[in-house]
């Protein structure tokens, strides 16, 4: 339907295809073994410091049960970064929208990307609870392709949840929920932001609360580039790789760079403008 | 998986039943066939006023007929009110989630609500993008079961989008986003419903912004009530079978009565409050 693929395509590096299978085959075990408070149930501190989910435990211990015949490195979520002394580097957030995957919102994702040489070259995000994926490698020819809105007026805009409490990011939120057309919170980044390559929606932001991790959108860089869309930080710090996940980004995934821009500024100046009341 | 089951049930209304899968048919049709433009262009004005799109008119006019061969009324969105002077009115949202469905993403129900003699008895809500789908009929054993949470403190809401140019349903959107411990915007009332009954959010709300016609939440109040749940009006209207599509509603559909009134209350209080400056 719509050129949405299921499953994980043949052209993607084996050791992300193995990640991705390997995920699929942990969240359907265990989303139908497991009630929502076990996978819910909180069960270690990540590599980043913020507390692991069961369901996020579950399916990394996969993953990298999966990657041991892979002679790659891997950062990922709760583990963080594992060195084997590869060119390649997977950075893999095994369940995207853990509180969607506990509850029982089939809004899910696996998200990787692959670096070479600290650059991310390919990318997959997979939609657990049903199989679609979306793939690309960076300057190859792909079929995904962004909605080219150039404009946050008239846009259709994915957000994280507000943080009322914090008057620049309240602010920064409110604003863009003014002047969009259409907000979403699916509260899952990676498939908002495969949504954005896809062309279905404009834009996802993180309306600069500084949550993403660099798993929750550097498969997202990947695939929006490919699509002709862009990747900014509300803040103007790089997208890029490194080992310490506990570095924020406010990262705005946009159709075009004209639009991930606006989006980036306006949330700039109206966090600016609500910090400083 | 989960107890979700997939396609329409067996135990169905044979005329709720045929809708539905008219329905499905029609949506893989529609969305395989035509591109987004097409899906989304206005073609008409629906039976309340408010503009239809081409999705909206393909999907219904495959139930319509689909159901000339079944003697039920018919209450629908874009048609209105087709009496064949039967006990039996069938209360019809074609597709819930239009913008969703034109769009791409991958979140449109068919929804539906049998009425007997004025009174909902059953009903019907099937998830388009994939086949899942949620059955009650009043007054018999449901699997579906709410989260069972009392209290807006630590819940799981969904919202309709915020109306940021109305004082009043602004600060009634921002004040539950304030107290409530997740956010959603999914934007289709009848699935966030469902997720509703299903347990896997807590509730779901339009913040005073009267949006809901019967044919949004009149499956969610059988899917709720048979899974422990409640269906409220912010303003404390009766949710009754009226074949004047122009009447709104400002739904709450919640795990309890209690959440339900607790979600109600603070809609109520925080929107005269709005309007009061």
């Amino acid at each position: 339907m719509r050129g949405w693929r299921v499953g994980v395509p043949g052209e993607a590096h084996p050791a992300l295809a193995a990640a991705a299978v390997a995920a699929l085959d942990a969240y359907t075990a265990a989303t139908a073994e497991h009630d929502r408070a076990t996978l819910a149930a909180v069960v270690a501190d990540g590599a980043d410091g913020t507390p692991t989910m069961r369901i996020d435990v579950l399916v990394e211990d996969a993953i990298l049960g999966a990657l041991a015949r892979h002679p790659v490195n891997v950062l990922t979520e709760e583990t963080g970064w594992v060195d084997h002394g590869s060119a390649l580097t997977l950075v893999i957030d095994p369940v995207d929208g853990s509180a969607n995957a506990a509850a029982g919102v089939p809004l899910a994702a696996f998200s990787a990307a692959v670096a070479e040489d600290g650059v991310f070259t390919e990318a997959l995000t997979v939609w657990l609870d049903t199989g679609r994926s979306w793939w690309a490698r960076a300057g190859e020819p792909s079929p995904l392709r962004t909605s080219g809105r150039t404009a946050l007026s008239g846009a259709a805009v994915s957000l994280l949840r507000p943080h009322t409490a914090d008057p620049g990011a309240g602010a920064a939120w409110w604003e863009v929920a003014r002047r969009a057309a259409r907000v979403r919170i699916l509260s899952t980044s990676c498939l908002e932001g495969a949504l954005v390559a896809q062309g279905a929606t404009d834009a996802f932001a993180d309306a600069a609360t500084d949550t993403h991790r660099l798993v929750d959108i550097a498969a997202s860089v990947v695939l929006a580039e490919a699509a002709g869309g862009a990747v900014r930080d509300v803040f103007g710090r790089a997208v890029e790789l490194d080992t310490d996940l506990t570095r924020r980004w406010s990262g705005v995934v946009a159709a075009t760079p004209e639009l991930a821009d606006e989006l980036a500024t306006v949330l700039r100046e109206a966090c600016q403008a609500g910090r400083d009341g």
